[in-house]
């Protein structure tokens, strides 16, 4: 199984390009639409829901993962094993956080070029043609490298909103497995306060809460309403655990 | 063929994740996106289109069929075979339509559960495993049963708008092949009266009238127009037949 | 492989119901969501998008373009072989640009039709049918012809916005191979001037410039930003190239 994870959302023609290469190179291969709505260009949000995205993927999926402003430029290509599955896309931090956390890695630098590279879609022209070499057992030319580390250090959580759901439910870059003690959530410092429970039925309709959804992360919403307007929420903005101060 | 019918829309990870399930555990059968948009959480709406949207579907056809706002609650899961068509999903009215037209009917509780259920997401982990299992021709752990009635009596047709396509074609949840005699259609009351046409063409561009759409619905349209903004409708807008009083 | 290329956008059922078509018709043939986003109706800007975004397919691929005001009225349906690929759709000048590029073609008048055939949605009924049957190396029943000439001439490249991306990159319907000589790009009249650049990385984050994308067409954007809203700009908007008088 191929799974594209990406910010090319799926109006325009990028995903149907992609997945006209992988049914010519990677014949037979199901192909997953998996995510194309990282937030534009925001290669640290994308690190953070990769991991999670991927988790219920079977342990030989290969995941080609592009969020790439720096495409045409000197960021280099690399292709990971993490605990099995494979990830290929741009060495950009993308793959920063499925990497710390992978009990088994291996990362691999692509050299390989195609005879033609266009300048702006290299998910078309590069990854894809990896992805669907590695999915038939191939190895693209290459050497072994360590990824490139992001700019600034990444914490191992981000208690930030990083996707607001189309019912409006708010995902946060939390793992709910990594909260303790406090089960009380916060957002805009002391402004609001938001309750745990397990499930929507558990709630009142209307009523805010947060739960572990169904990607292991920390997820606020409204039974039968939208969290995100219900309290005001945008993409990035900080979300803390603890009792108000 | 596997085909999914949701309110998940298609920005969101929720149908990539069924995909993956459904590659991994019916390999080779086809999964088809028929129709993610149904108003969220709008049941009702979703009982009177889905059998609409499935009537051009092969009659070996499984649907996964998920409305589902009270997902980790107390409603039962339910598959029906309905005149050789699968359906799979909650027990919740989502299925109310379907069962009441059918001429061969057998309704099954769903009594298995995977080894690892989410709280919020019965889609990936129940519902899409139930429906691989049948499209390999086996037979989930379950029982005999009837469905649950919705709360309140529902019509056999629904004279309201269910849905706004992207063009602005409004469609009402009436089956055109039940309109006889008066074949003038009003909006509001008395207040917007729209005539018959058998297609687009048949009427001046920027005209509003009504037509049996191809799965069998009276559809509001303008001719290279969009009729939801130039009539002013919404979801949920009574409609009915007949002269104006 | 059957590519589609359509104005249906993916929100509507209708994407899904030619894929349930497609896969009992055509089994085992690889499907591809190419592009589904043509502004409505618009079958000039389809016209031009359509060479372009197809260049990429395979020579063997089938290409079912469906943006189709007409249907239901007198215009009729067409397949093309243009330089090994294979179109089928209706002849409304949707498949002009593609013709008149093509070093070889051959043009079919589709004369059969189903035994059901709704009034508004060949797309499903008669064109999927027809791409299947020649995926599976038949010939549909009709007669050669030539195409239907467009009401006025179009020329051979079109000066105008065609496209914006979800990025808001502004897609130019001109080849970049035919731009020589001037490399200034000008909109609306002399108001905004944007200078040339092979790729993103290579101008300042938020700086507009123009470059040959990924189909060979002119694309306007800005580095990290949405060209669209920098520089004001809509579909059909004029683009030329020269230097300002």
């Amino acid at each position: 199984m191929i799974a594209l994870f990406t910010d090319f959302g799926l109006a325009d023609p990028y995903v149907g390009q992609m997945h006209a290469v992988l049914a010519v190179q990677a014949p037979g291969v199901p192909v997953i639409d998996l995510f194309h709505q990282v937030p534009d260009f925001d290669i640290r949000a994308g690190a953070y829901l990769l991991p999670a995205y991927t988790q219920c993927l079977p342990e030989k999926a290969i995941i080609v993962a592009v969020v790439d402003p720096g495409v045409g430029g000197r960021r280099r290509a690399v292709w990971l094993r993490a605990d099995g599955r494979t990830y290929v896309g741009p060495d950009n931090g993308l793959f920063e956080i499925v990497a710390r956390r992978a009990r088994e890695l291996e990362c691999h630098e692509i050299t390989w070029r195609p005879a033609s590279l266009s300048a702006s879609f290299h998910g078309r022209d590069l990854f894809a043609p990896v992805g669907a070499c590695l999915a038939r057992g191939g190895l693209p030319e290459g050497r072994a490298t360590t990824l490139t580390p992001p700019p600034a250090p990444w914490p191992d959580d981000l208690p930030q909103v990083l996707y607001i759901d189309h019912y409006g439910n708010v995902i946060v870059g939390l793992r709910a497995s990594r909260i303790s003690g406090a089960r009380t959530l916060r957002l805009g410092g002391n402004r609001l306060v938001v309750a745990h429970s397990t499930t929507f039925t558990s709630v009142s309709p209307g009523e805010a809460f947060w739960y572990e959804n169904s990607n292991g992360l920390v997820e606020i919403a409204v039974n039968q309403g939208r969290a995100v307007d219900v309290l005001g929420l945008r993409l990035g903005d900080a979300v803390t655990f603890g009792d108000p101060a």
